[in-house]
């Protein structure tokens, strides 16, 4: 079976990249993407798939069931772009100026679409469900996957699988890990009220550069003295504004940040201690502040069976030369949330140009995939769906 | 001689109030001051006073030759304005929209002209010569002094005096300071270039905030551990400015400040010291930075025996109530280079608006003095003037 | 055959805690265990085992030659006690005032000498070889396991295997780890060499306490801004001291502390890293300085086949209920060597004693274990060893 | 009559040296000074001038009252040693092994008491009384100044007047200032109460290194931006202790250190401030702390009408060759708690040994004085309390 599926996938390579490249000319931002998921939803309908769209918002899910019963599999894509501007030259090129599938999500939705195709025409030889949820945006919290989820794509579903197109690895390489795999990455916002005044004058003032700049390097100490080693964790102030006269004393400063975790008490934990070390900052210098602390997505914790199953299933698949452990990518993905309801895991699939030694990084005006690898990803979430 | 003199200016106050009240609602910024210039050069060709424009730029210069040999005595009030709009509700606010006399400099021309006038009407009795140094742009470096005195305006003078009406105090009192009573007031700009990335690979960076915020604190070691307790020193960092997205790592960061001194040793030190601090943050940082010292004005040093004369020129004038010593004050005055090159004090004339607990500070948008403040600057002034 | 050995070892548990406690009351430190060693190698002789005593200093090891050609595998006990006086209230608390087995090596020491009997009286049936490494001085760096490798331990070894018991896990749970397992454990030592003075006249002394505290707060951005947030590392300043009066300023600073790290590029980066760090901050400073960094034990990394081996053979032994992966642990071990000479893994036996709920710590004088762990460590070690 | 009284200085000069080197053979410590004290007394016995002993402790105060009725003036010298170990290889070196004069009161003493011998001479002549203040304890806080006054010392005194040798300035140079002329010297103490722990693990510990390092950091900001910069004020931690092994986490951390102000409102808001300091950086780090603030001497504060008066009375002395206003200086002086009583001044006389560019400095174990200095004190001291 499988293998009728993989010569079937093989077989349909190239309309999969013609789906891939159209998708890839006509990028929409998140929450933006309505001619995309029309697009989506038409394919579905002229094979006669069961689909239904404005699922949570812009999303899409196509039902395959089999002819005999069996577990219900989702498998998920999503198809949201990027507010940049690509300049990439080449045939496919987006035809929206500052728009832009920067991070492979053409291609994700590509391989999905082609091998949903497939499934459907084995359908008489197949057991149980088969759940095609097509996302929208994932670039942008608060995310398509919450919504979705609340609308319903999960119900009945025993397992889900995903998986990103990884332009750092070759193609042929599949990249897994049990637990933590991406990063929960949340947003912090604090403002310093001091006392501003002439900068001839420090004493009748609060000098609120002075305090935001302890504040930047007291957040330092969360990283290196309060959270075990062996968690990861981040913290970066990304945009520190204090923007006056030269002579003056700053009056206020603003510090925007991320945090980054992959464990929810590690998560919670810097919530509070930022919160401990702003407030007891501004206790020493006397000063006012406000601490917002937005979470984003949380970590994708993927299931230890799920990903054993997962490792089984693809390392004969042809093309998929190298299976190994990822390391824990810093990077966040709302894939989080499905794993929050449903068992199931998300992997990585090498997708690095061919004929380049550093391929640009996603999100990048230059960013490009090795359009084969679509294939393995197909190949691979294929066998994953058959074999559960 | 003296009592002449005084009962001149006091007839002639109502003059110096509407001097005052037509530069107030004229005021132009500095080095762009042709009209007040033109007003004050017509005033002394009207009265027949030997006189000359384009001194050193916008600058004019008048000269009272007194009937008996002597020596030569300048006076000088600056006339520019400043890039405020007020917010003054009065008969004589300005008509310049953003343009206003916020720190007195109308009331130093009234003053200086009116007892030019005395004085040219009393030259018969008088020894000695008179110049009357109106100085453009004051409020913005380089200043209108330095290229005043390069053009020769303080030629031939033996000694010279000048005062800042004084909105704090009250009229009526006179502060002088032998030594330093205004400070060196110095610029610098310091540009970190770190190197940008991912706000969750703070290890692919050098993070710009994290060593601006760094080396802002360094810097306040400099005034609390390397200058001597009883040296008066400020470094305020005025602006910091790091603007990016919350979820990246600043690649640089800009900071901009000011440095008060009240001696060219300790300022010296200071430029140097900030470039160590600077050097040494970065190396530890492995960062590239930029470092600019812009010297201002000097501090403005008072010679002793010329402050010892003005307190006893000063004590017994009718309308001065108090003398007192001045705190030296942190903010700087281009009256500095004057004496640099002669003898002479610089000193405060009390000039708080009748009624106000509290005056609006100079530079703000309701600024304002009280015109009788005048009247004692023009007493002193001229009481220094006639007995040296 | 495991079966057999199974079955000798738990009718060997009595001498088993016999042996363990006579060690426990005749404790000895690090480089000075010559009863314990001279214990050891009568041991050996009253069997008539094949023993070498003196191996790279106090290290004892002994040969049990199989009947049948195999495989050489090493199993290691190390056996030095710590400087610290025991305060648990046992029939075999420490004779020797002052040092204590407060870290299990008793325990590890009598787990082996029995498992050797046991396997030499089943030595007609084994295949190959097994080295009983007794080691000295695990506890004080450079440690025994240099010197007893250097001196030929290892020699003609196949793979080696080691456990440490774990007070902090029960009994009957074996944690393994492929890869880094314990840290490397450095240390680093930095002198501050200001300039001192009087309290009151900070500007001509160069103020070494700020300096240093200063540079315990730029070390802390190593870890937090500088190494990978997935790889773990510390930076520990455990000691500051400028001891002196009140009222001057310090003109020298100590500070010491240990580095632990996974990795050996993050270990030398880490190395490289203070040193740039400590020369910038001590250029800032205009100040001297010197800095030192002491490698300890390297990180003990577990080779991965040998590894899943183990996760194998200790599956199903009687008395093991949990094998489950570890966390990677700070602390340190000179096991580390051997692996870098041949094959293993070093793993971990649960032996919290029984009915407490946390049990005291390693290196606490109350310290203790289940006894019957050993009985585990004895089979996992045994099994270990016959199916290679 | 002045000339009279400074022939008989002059003539006694010889006995001025005799007494002080014999003082500085026998010094005695703070609070010890029985046979100073009884030495003292004798002298004044010897005479048959009326005098006191043990006021307020080891104080001798002697009165000698002229025969015309007028003003009564006070005259304060300190005799108190200091432990330090002399290395001057003199013929008066110290016999007191561990003690000596290294500050100059010996000189004092025997300045107060050969002025009184020729003051008591002169007595038929002299109108008023004059009060000699033998102070004990100037050395160690709290001091003998506040005894002694709280004893009576200062009982119809209308003025007044002291000096200290000064060894850094030439002899023949007499230093005044109106106004705070030597600093309050404050001590405090602050233990940091963190949690320790072991090295590696950070995260199971509060870092008391850290915590007060940061403190160290923070108190700087007080100087550089709270207090306002024409007040001198300095804050030294000169003690930072936290001891411990280099693989452990310290508990906790203790700092010790002084503040120096002329300004009782400034001194006060400092103590404050570093209480606010300590709070926040606490709370920031969610650890105890423990912080005590021991006030010494408060400022020694001139008055300005006896400080004008001094001025003049030393204008014109044989020997004095230089009256110039001091620098404040930031060292204290009991001397202080007169001046909270009746008016007067403290001044520096000049006592640089002959021939050497740079004196030891006062408390160094070489310090001397030029002798010659003394009968300038005497005649400075002499000439304010005749002339008042």
């Amino acid at each position: 079976m499988l293998e009728q599926l993989f010569t079937k996938l093989e077989n349909y390579y190239d309309e999969m990249v013609e789906i891939r490249r159209y998708l890839h000319q006509h990028p929409e931002l998140s929450f933006q993407e309505v001619n995309t998921a029309q697009y989506i939803k038409s394919f579905y309908e002229k094979l006669g798939v069961e689909v239904q769209g404005n699922v949570g918002g812009n999303g899409v899910v196509a039902k395959i069931r089999g002819a005999k019963p069996g577990k219900t599999i989702a498998l998920r894509a999503d198809f949201d772009a990027l507010p940049i501007h690509e300049e990439n030259e080449v045939p496919y090129k987006s035809l929206n100026p500052g728009v832009m599938h920067a991070c492979g999500h053409d291609g994700h939705t590509a391989t999905l679409l082609v091998l949903a195709k497939a499934l459907h025409e084995l359908r008489d030889e197949l057991s149980g469900t088969y759940v095609m949820i097509h996302q929208h945006a994932e670039e942008y919290a608060p995310g398509g996957a919450i919504s979705m989820i609340e609308d319903g794509c999960l119900e009945g579903v025993d397992a889900i699988f995903g998986t990103h197109l990884w332009a750092s690895e070759p193609t042929g390489k599949i990249q897994y890990r049990k637990g933590p795999i991406m990063a929960a990455a949340d947003r912090f916002e604090i403002h310093i009220q001091g006392q501003g005044g002439h900068g001839a004058h420090p004493h009748s003032t609060k000098d609120a550069i002075v305090i935001a700049s302890q504040l930047v390097l007291n957040l330092q100490q969360i990283v290196s003295r309060r959270v075990n080693p062996v968690d990861s964790a981040v913290i970066s102030v990304g945009s520190f504004v204090a923007e006056n006269a030269f002579n003056v004393i700053a009056d206020k400063a603003k510090l925007i940040g991320t945090v980054r975790t992959f464990n929810e008490d590690v998560r919670t934990f810097i919530e509070q201690e930022i919160d401990r070390v702003v407030k007891g900052t501004c206790i020493a210098a006397d000063c006012e502040y406000s601490y917002e602390f937005h979470r984003g997505y949380p970590a994708v914790v993927n299931h230890s069976e799920e990903t054993d199953y997962l490792i089984d299933c693809v390392q004969n698949i042809s093309g998929v030369h190298t299976v190994e452990e990822s390391e824990p990518q810093m990077g966040g993905e709302d894939f989080a949330y499905y794993l929050e309801h449903v068992k199931g895991t998300f992997f990585f699939t090498g997708a690095k140009p061919e004929g380049v030694t550093q391929a640009f990084p996603h999100h990048h005006p230059k960013f490009d995939i090795d359009e084969k690898a679509m294939l393995v990803a197909a190949k691979a979430l294929g066998a994953a769906a058959l074999n559960y």
